[in-house]
């Protein structure tokens, strides 16, 4: 077992595009647990865009502290624990950060830690049965309800979050409609994802593509994009349609947030008797349960393909975080630091 | 009565702030009504935002064509009729456009012409047992639905629909915070409409000034006006927020559509779970006896109190128009053109 624990801590907000400077790696010692308290090698970390939020400010959970260590989901090993609930050599997932050893409690972290069901793999657990899938699940369930026959419009659509909500969508009897940036994406977006076309938002208009695809507008928009995709969305709208924003990751690293990209065609919700709606997916943790039986069946059917891009070295921690925003992630954007030490025990 | 019929044709689709030279002026002979036609001279106007829109382009009604008469709703008596359903000297409302003799059937104009009730004023017909007072109760009850003791903010306050969205939410038992431009127009709102408070947009910042008056945020937005007003309601939503999303009156005369006012903080909506929906109070036409009959009856409990701005003078028709988007007007926008030339029959 390493003697130290590395960590990446915050060293100031960051502006703009994050950096690898906005951070400051320091080395510890590998934490003790008091009573109650637990210490977990850490395997895999998880990047969700809803990091850089974190990064800056307060707003659905409090902003990181600077010279904390930067938060993120993670998976890991218990090595040491003086906590009832939890046993030497379990494989856990909680809020663990950037490092390798986090010392944990029954109340620390932003979510509670639990114990891996068996047979469920740390990337798995990360992604579709973890914040991903369930967000997808419950936008479309609870606020986007899409009927058999619509169009669903999913934008980030080769991205851990929409390319579940492009699947659920399709299990529902909806037309489904990806956005994606790039050829590969798009590829696997209607290949393997299975959606009926993918716009390729560096290839000319959205506005035009979609219109292409959907004539008569599209009844449910997945938006996890913002910025000038939603506005092309918001353009071919079908009456009584339904935005449901879940994310607007084209603006999470504009340096000054009053010149990000305005959107126009806010009018368009008035004339199609239409509505946008946020939600955060933490809202439904009581339903999680009916999400992963959900998600579990379509998988156990055969449809829901899931993908992850690992990265790995844990110098590399940043520059993956920053891989969502540069748009280069295929699936759920993973980095795997370490296998567990100890023997798996459930 | 008149030998000539005074009227005012669409020349061009108005680019920009609508200019008189955008439309023009004819004479010609009162029309003569075939079988199941009627003639009705138009005694009042009723100006509207929307009706900008109907000069541009197809929305939820037909653009109005380039040399139509252009389109409005009116008061006006029944002066000829040949329709079973009219009798001469009756007092009737409609989409009668901007003339002095509009030749109507039971299928033309946008909605059905009807009878005015008795007791019912032609400023009443046209405002607040209309078009904006239904608009404001639609929008509150169907879409905002805000619960006794909730901060209810509507822009456009001392116009027509705005108004009345006040008196409603404020007979619901909410907090009430109107955004009007001058001191004239925001005395009104808080000493006759009775609001809470109103911010007048003309000094500093709006979004500061709600944030004032509601420190914990607003739990619905009664939206006419769009634009920078929208984008400092959205930096102020509470949790759950709803916005209806009603008019965007700030854009209705932007040149460049492309050049807009874009909203930017968007993202709020995810951080307070909320939502902006888009309505249309033509789609709840068959409820209308529903909303008169709960504004009616405010009303005779001295709860609801409406004003007109009533222009006059033929020449003065587009210019009447102007003043919604130069926000002229307190309260209702009219123009009386007559008095009922012949006998009132009822």
């Amino acid at each position: 077992m390493a003697e130290v624990n590395r960590r990446w801590l915050l060293a100031s907000r960051p502006v703009g595009m994050i950096k690898d400077s906005d951070f400051k790696r320091v080395e510890e010692r590998v934490p003790e647990p008091k009573a109650g308290e637990f210490v977990v090698r850490v395997t895999h970390l998880s990047f969700d865009p809803t990091q850089r939020g974190w990064l800056s400010m307060d707003t659905y959970v409090p902003a990181v502290p600077i010279g904390d260590v930067v938060r993120a989901g993670g998976v890991g090993q218990v090595v040491k624990s003086n906590n009832p609930n939890f046993r030497v050599g379990q494989i856990v997932q909680g809020a663990f950060g950037w490092q390798d050893y986090a010392l944990m409690s029954d109340t620390s972290g932003i979510l509670p830690t639990t114990v891996l069901p068996k047979g469920v793999t740390p990337e798995q657990a990360l992604g579709v049965f973890g914040i991903t899938g369930p967000t997808a699940y419950f936008g479309l369930t609870q606020i986007g309800k899409p009927k058999p026959g619509e169009t669903v419009l999913v934008s980030g659509a080769a991205g851990a979050t929409g390319s579940v909500a492009i699947q659920i969508a399709k299990a529902m009897g909806c037309r489904t409609i990806g956005i994606a940036g790039g050829p590969e994406k798009c590829a696997w977006v209607t290949k393997v994802a299975g959606a009926d076309a993918c716009i390729d938002y560096r290839r000319g208009s959205v506005a035009a593509q979609i219109r292409e695809y959907a004539p008569h507008g599209v009844n449910v928009v997945f938006e996890n994009v913002g910025g000038e995709i939603l506005e092309a969305a918001l353009q071919n709208l079908a009456q009584h349609a339904r935005v449901v924003l879940c994310g607007g990751i084209s603006a999470y690293n504009d340096p000054d947030p009053t010149k990000s990209y305005g959107i126009r065609s806010y009018m368009m919700l008035v004339l199609a008797r239409a509505r946008i709606q946020g939600f955060i997916v933490l809202d439904y943790a009581a339903h999680y349960p009916e999400a992963i039986t959900y998600l579990s069946n379509l998988m156990a059917a055969g449809k829901l393909k899931v993908t992850d891009d690992v990265q790995h070295g844990f110098q590399n921690i940043p520059a993956t975080l920053r891989r969502l925003f540069e748009g280069k992630n295929l699936g759920k954007q993973l980095l795997k630091l370490a296998d567990p030490p100890l023997p798996v025990v459930h």
